[in-house]
Formats: structure tokens, C-alpha cells, sequence
């Protein structure tokens, strides 16, 4: 492609995603193709020669787009939201332009000290002490991965990394953590049956009473505890693990804290939500994601440890082929993770926060709490509704509960969710909370208003009175 | 940022893209700036309200620019290439405009089925046989990881995944392999002693008759072979090792093998280089590299598997909040890896693919390898250097060699390659070979012509040249 070309396209793209960003709402924010849908109107076998890009652009209009499932939509609801910023995308335009890749500081020194400087504005911005040192991870999958492996080596001496696992170290979590440290538990070699499920109280949240007892009890079986991994704002409701005594317990025995943040980290910008973050100096590591509710778009998970020598003793190593001049006085973030090559992804983290400043961030954050707020005592309002979690942050967890029995509820509950994602206006998903069938509405997008608010209290209540009429 | 503004600065970006491909060797290719330098001239604290686009961009020329390293220059000659294309750029852009994480099939489904589409005409590309499945990774070094996992876990009938590590596994790999089987190994909870090095011959392939005793030996031990890593193009000199025999020997033992081709894969899609993967019938699991010599813009890793069953029950989990109506009928891709959330990846290769055609993207290829052969030839006609290992694709190794005691004769390879890096027209890298440090040249990046190559040969015989009679 030739300049001009580029140029040509380059524009027209900008010009499609400036409209998309501002009509994405026209869209059903669910894609309702069918499985296998798209494939049967793509070719089987690679084109052999060049195609213009016109026809290029055609087929993402006419083939990919009825396939997408808008996360940008403002009436996206579901899962957590994944939001993006104008600038965000710029910057990653931007990153994708430079083509840089910056596994080690001399293949790009801004890449690795822009990253420094942005993840300790990240680490200022949700008060975590001083000293905690930060690096991007793509998801905060692969941040949890890497602390249950820096714990494990940790407690072991470094000895697994070097002849293998040898006899039983315990993870303990709440029964309510994220299903990213079952992934984690199996890939570092714990295995499942030694992640401990830890009980929750009425409000879904960890009771560190347990936790010490199970502790004990795994002490006294002659197993090794080496994590706890702390959930603040979990995914099926938002629920806050109290740091401060699990910290506690983590200190009293030695073991690594990992506070997974991924969701609600953001939220303790603001003074008034920092209270989830109280303890956090307990923590040998924590994550929360840009990438889910700071504008950032995906992927730019923060992960911030205590001790980086511990972390990159755990993942170091030094092929000739990778050694350069400076290794001993700079970051070489290829030691900081699982990957060797690395995004550039401190750049749009940058331009965010820069293009928002802290205070307007802030005030997103804000409209999304207040927003869910609204949702809940507006729904509450309605008696045939009920909520099934408390609301800290910008999730809602609630059913239709009409009095029959549970199983009913469950069958019903579930009918409704179909109903509400089938009119291609909102998006919710759903979880189960003590074996009931949930409903989760989350509030998260840049361009979510109290309109987009009230239009899903309507659709939820008039699909309601629907199913209700129909199912006596 | 209004519209108007992100169009604005989004054609600003585009032009400024669009100059930077053109006349990106005007800069130094490898940055020139000390450590700290760059962290230096950036706020300590995160700015508290919005700041203008224009000031960003300014910083980002002042502050950021003289950091970066240009790796889409096309005096890069060091590591492998991460090569781009106009095509990728806008693909990477699309992709960001759109923010959509295809997870799950039903977060995207063009995410997902476009993936497998790309995916497959990848695999009709390089020439392996119907039937696998491919996913993309981020990287070679994330394939490798699900690789060994999925092996450990086929190994014990998926016993580890659930009760956690139990007796000895072992992996077999050329001492030529990748470091990140290094780092595979430990976090798989191998162990690193439990990575068998198997001896190469004189041209760094691993020796399969050295593999055959060394699997032999470890039954005799009690030890559980789980796994064999063969590389086609190692990164050190571009080795292969014999797919075929290695191949083979997995079969009659029952071992995992897993193909790293993440450099030299793309060679395979010339008719005249498939040799490279003759054999590749027999791998369980290969990778490569579309984001290092395929023109697709960092990170686009293609991970393929024989049996899919294998990965997908290694990672799978199934909390109920991920749970979908079309689970038993659709490909999750959260379950073929490590991350949950996944970035729309296949839209760029997409872009790649059909903008250049097969045809397009073998013209370059060849041309690379062609000034590779240039290269080399020249040298040689040059007596004071010498060839360190044979020349199959785009990498040459070699050295100064005026027949002083090896030791010298490191330490004035290692003075040369600081004085040809020192120029800033061209950057090249290092490893060694039988204790030799090695002075590598990869012709890869897409502009990348022959008068690129002829100055690169000038520089160098002129650096050699003062320096020989700088030393005497």
C-alpha cells in the first residue's frame, strides 16, 4: 500500500470509527447471527492475490459488522464493561504505528520508562504506599497467573523453578473469586483440589476467621499455604474481601497476598470508594484493569508488586542472544511476566490519563456509581423486583421473585434475561448468587446516561409484566 | 474529546504515520538515550485535570520520540524482525475503533469465526494438513507455554490440573531452543532441571538419535517423558531441527511434540523452503510468528493444535457468569489459553492477508531471504570474516576472524558490534555459537532493500577495518 493509499484509508477509518463511537447505539448491542454464520460468508482459502482495499472495507461492513457485539454501545450492560476512549485509540494507533516491541529497555527505553512513569501515577491515583513498582499485563488473568507463581517460588525458595513441585502448597480464596485463579491454580501446578474455597458472609465477602482456620488446618495436615488471593469487587456481585485482616493472616504465616482488583480497583480513585482498598499495604501484588473501567481500551491490566526482585527472580532469564550493555541498571519487563515480546502499551495509558486528567476520570466513575444507584432504587421501587447483593461500585444484582419456588424463580429469572437481551437494546448477563439464577447490570460505558439507565428499568420491568402474564 | 477533535487529531496521527513509515530512516534505529533519561523529562505525578491533545503530541515528539527504537526501519537487522504493514496499522485501528473482546463466541462472533477462517488459510499457508485448529496468541512464548501444559496434562490424564504436581516429567529440547522453554518449564512446574538439552550437530539441529537415548534413559530413571520441543529456526543461528525422525521418536514413545517455528514458519509458505517443515504431520501442537515476518502489526501469534480436545480441557473453566446459551455449539477461545479476555486480532491479519495476497506476501518473503544469500555472499568474499552456521532463510551469523586466540577474538567481535550499532544506521544483535560470540544480520523489515544491505556490508568491513588496525 502506498502512502497516499494509506493515507486515503487511514481516514476513511477515522471517519468510520468518529460515526461509530457516536451512533454505535443504532446497533444491537448483541450481535444475533447464528453460529457459523459469518464463516459460511467468508472464503475457504486465502485470497492469492492482492485485494483492493475498497473491497476489504465492504466485506468488514457487510460480513464482520453484523457480527460484533458492540462493548461500546451505552446500553452494554453485561459481564464487566471493557471501555475505550477517543484517545485511548490514538494512542493505540499510535503504538501500532511505531511498531515497537519492548522487551527489554534498549529495543525501546520510552516503552519501559513510559511504562514506569504511567503505572506509578496508576499506583498514586489508588493510594497504594510508595514503593510498589508496576507493569502492564494484557488481562489480570495473566497477573494473578504471575503472583501465584512468584508466591509459589516464594514459599518454595525458588526451588520449583529449578527441580520441579514437590509435595502440597495451598491457595486460598473465597468461594466467590474470580474463576481466573482455578485457570491460574492448574497452570502453576497447585492443582484444583489445593485452591481452597474460603465461606463467604451474607454480603459475598471472605471471612478471614475461616481463612485463618483453614490455614491451620492445612498446617496441621502438613500442607504449605503460600497464596491468598483477595478479591475486591467480585464478578458475580461486586463483593469486597476486607484486606486488612486477611493482610493480617497473611503476615501472621507468611504467606503471599494477592489482591485481584481487576473490576473495582479503579473505583478507589475516588475518596469515597477507597475504604475497599483499605489493607492494600498488605499486599505482595495486586491487579486492576484500565482496560475495564478507565478508558483504556483492551488490553492494559496494571499489576503492581511489592518486591519486584521476587517476581522477576521467578520469571528472569538471560540468553546471550537477549543480554545487552545496560541490564544491570535498567527494567527489562521481559522479566516481569510470562511474554518476551511486548506492546507499547504505556502510550495510550498515557494519553488517557492525560487527556482526562485524574479529576475526569473521576467524574465517570462517579456518573457510573451514581447511575447504578439509580438503577437500584428505582427498581426497588417496583415490589415484584428484588436486590440480591449490596451495591458498592456499579453492579446490580437482582431478580424478578414473585414468591414461587426457587427452581421456578431460577426458570423464570432466566426466561426474563432472554427477553431483555432480545431486544437488541440492552445487554445484561447473569450469574448465580447462593443457587440463585442473578441478574447482573453493570454500569461502565464512557457514553452511558440516565436515559440508557431509565430505558433499561422500562425494558426490564415491561418484559417482566410480560413473562409474568404469560406464565401465570 | 468531542468528534470533531478525534477526527482532527485521528487524520493528524494518520498523517503522521503515514510520514514516519516513509522516512523512518532518518532517525537513529537504535535509540541513543541513557537510562533514566526518558523518565527524567516525565511528571512525577499524574496530571489533575485534562490537558490538550497538542500538548500530548508535542511531549510525545520531545519527550517520547528519541526513546524509541525504530524496529520499522529498515537498517534493523537485530533479533527478528517485528515487521508491520500500512494494511496491519489500519487493521490495529479498526480493531481499537471497535473495542470488542471476543472471550466468548457471543461477545463477538465475528471475533471468533473470522479467527478460525484466518486461522485456517494460515494453515493451508505453511502446509499442514486439514484437521488443526488454530488460535492466536500473543506470543511464541505464551504458545510454548500452553504447549507444555497441555502436554503435562495429556501426560497424567489431566491429573495435575486437578490434584497438582506428582513425580517427574520431562521435556526434551535442542540446548539451541528458545528461552522461553526455559521459562515454560518452571512455570509449567517441570522444573528447569527436568529440561533435557539435547545435543546438536554441526549445523545446531537437535540430533535425534542423541533425543531417542536421552527418552530411554529417563524410563530407565522412573522419570515420565512428557514432551518434545523441536525448533525450525532457532533463534541463536536459524537452525532446524529434523521434524521428521523427531517426529517419529515422539510416536513410538507417545510424547507430546511441540513445533517452535516462530521465526521460520512463515518461510514454509515458499515452496522452496518447505522442507523446513517437512514432518510437521507428526506435531501435536506448532507456532508461528504472523507478528515477526508476516507483516501483521506485534502481537499476533498463530498457535496451531492437532487436537484441540487436548487444549481446551486443560484450560477450560466454566463459571456460571460466563456461561452462554451457544456453549455446546461454539468455539470459546477463553478456553484454548491462558487469558479470559481476548483482543480482535484476526481483523488485522485479516487486513494482511487479503491486501498483500499469498502471492504478495512470498514476493517479500523470498526477498528477504534473497538479501540474506546477498549478504553472505559478499562477506565471504571478504577473508577476515567467517560463516558461523548455514544460511536457510534470513539470518546470517558470523564473525571477525583474523586467527587471534578465541578469547581475543571475542572481545573484538564484541568491540565491532558496539561500533556498527554506534553508526545508528543499522542495529544488529548478538549470541553465541560453540562459546563463539556471533555477530547476527536478519533481513526483515518490509522496506528493507538492497541497498540497505550493500551499506550494512560497507559499514561493517569499515568498522572491522579501524578497529583491526586500531587493535594491530
Amino acid at each position: 500500500m502506498e502512502k497516499e493509499e494509506f493515507r486515503k484509508y487511514g481516514y476513511e477509518l477515522i471517519d468510520w470509527v468518529a460515526d461509530y463511537l457516536e451512533e454505535v447505539e443504532k446497533y444491537p448491542v448483541k450481535s444475533t447471527v447464528q453460529p457459523g454464520e459469518i464463516k459460511a460468508k467468508l472464503p475457504s482459502s486465502p485470497p492469492p492475490h492482492p485485494e483492493k482495499m475498497d473491497m476489504i472495507l465492504e466485506d468488514f461492513q457487510k460480513i464482520i459488522l453484523p457480527g460484533i457485539t458492540h462493548w461500546q454501545h451505552p446500553g452494554w450492560f453485561a459481564y464487566f464493561p471493557s471501555n475505550s476512549s477517543p484517545a485511548s485509540i490514538l494512542g493505540e494507533l499510535l503504538s501500532a504505528g511505531l511498531g515497537t516491541q519492548g522487551m527489554v529497555w534498549e529495543t525501546s527505553p520510552s516503552a519501559t520508562e513510559l511504562e514506569e512513569v504511567v503505572m506509578d501515577w496508576l499506583r498514586q491515583m489508588i493510594g497504594l504506599p510508595e514503593g510498589y513498582a508496576g507493569v502492564i499485563q494484557d488481562t489480570a488473568s495473566t497477573a494473578t497467573l504471575c503472583a501465584l507463581l512468584a508466591a509459589r517460588e516464594k514459599a518454595t525458595g525458588f526451588k520449583i523453578n529449578e527441580a520441579g513441585f514437590e509435595g502440597v502448597l495451598r491457595v486460598y480464596a473465597s468461594r466467590e473469586a474470580h474463576s481466573s485463579v482455578d485457570k491460574g491454580v492448574k497452570i502453576a501446578g497447585f492443582g484444583k483440589k489445593n485452591l481452597v474455597a474460603i465461606p463467604v458472609d451474607e454480603e459475598f465477602a471472605l471471612i478471614p476467621g475461616q481463612l485463618e482456620k483453614a490455614i491451620e488446618n492445612d498446617l496441621k495436615a502438613g500442607f504449605r499455604p503460600a497464596c491468598v488471593v483477595a478479591t475486591v469487587g467480585t464478578t458475580s456481585s461486586g463483593a469486597v474481601d476486607p484486606l486488612k485482616p486477611i493482610g493480617e493472616i497473611c503476615q501472621k504465616f507468611g504467606l503471599w497476598l494477592h489482591v485481584d482488583a481487576a473490576y473495582a480497583g479503579t473505583a478507589a480513585i475516588l475518596p469515597e470508594k477507597h475504604w475497599a482498598l483499605e489493607g492494600a499495604e498488605y499486599a505482595d501484588s495486586l491487579v486492576f484493569n484500565p482496560h475495564k473501567w478507565m478508558l483504556t481500551n483492551f488490553d492494559c491490566s496494571a499489576f503492581f508488586v511489592k518486591d519486584p526482585q521476587v517476581l522477576t527472580r521467578t520469571f528472569e532469564i538471560h540468553p546471550e542472544y537477549l543480554k545487552t550493555g545496560v541490564d544491570a541498571v535498567v527494567k527489562n519487563f521481559r522479566d516481569w511476566g510470562i511474554q518476551l515480546g511486548r506492546r507499547f502499551r504505556a502510550l495510550k495509558l498515557w494519553f488517557v490519563l492525560r487527556s482526562y486528567g485524574v479529576e475526569g476520570i473521576k467524574k465517570i466513575i462517579r456518573r457510573h456509581i451514581h447511575l447504578a444507584e439509580l438503577f437500584h432504587d428505582e427498581l426497588l421501587q417496583d415490589k415484584r423486583f428484588e436486590i440480591l447483593a449490596p451495591v458498592y461500585f456499579s453492579l446490580v444484582c437482582f431478580r424478578l421473585n414473585d414468591g414461587r419456588p426457587e427452581e421456578e424463580l431460577n426458570h423464570l429469572n432466566k426466561q426474563l434475561l432472554e427477553a431483555i437481551n432480545s431486544t437488541g437494546k440492552i445487554f445484561l448477563t447473569h450469574t448465580t448468587l447462593n443457587g440463585k439464577f442473578t441478574l447482573r447490570l453493570v454500569v461502565g460505558q464512557r457514553t452511558t446516561e440516565e436515559r440508557h439507565v431509565r430505558e433499561a428499568l422500562n425494558i426490564i420491568k415491561t418484559r417482566a409484566e410480560e413473562l409474568l402474564k404469560k406464565n401465570i
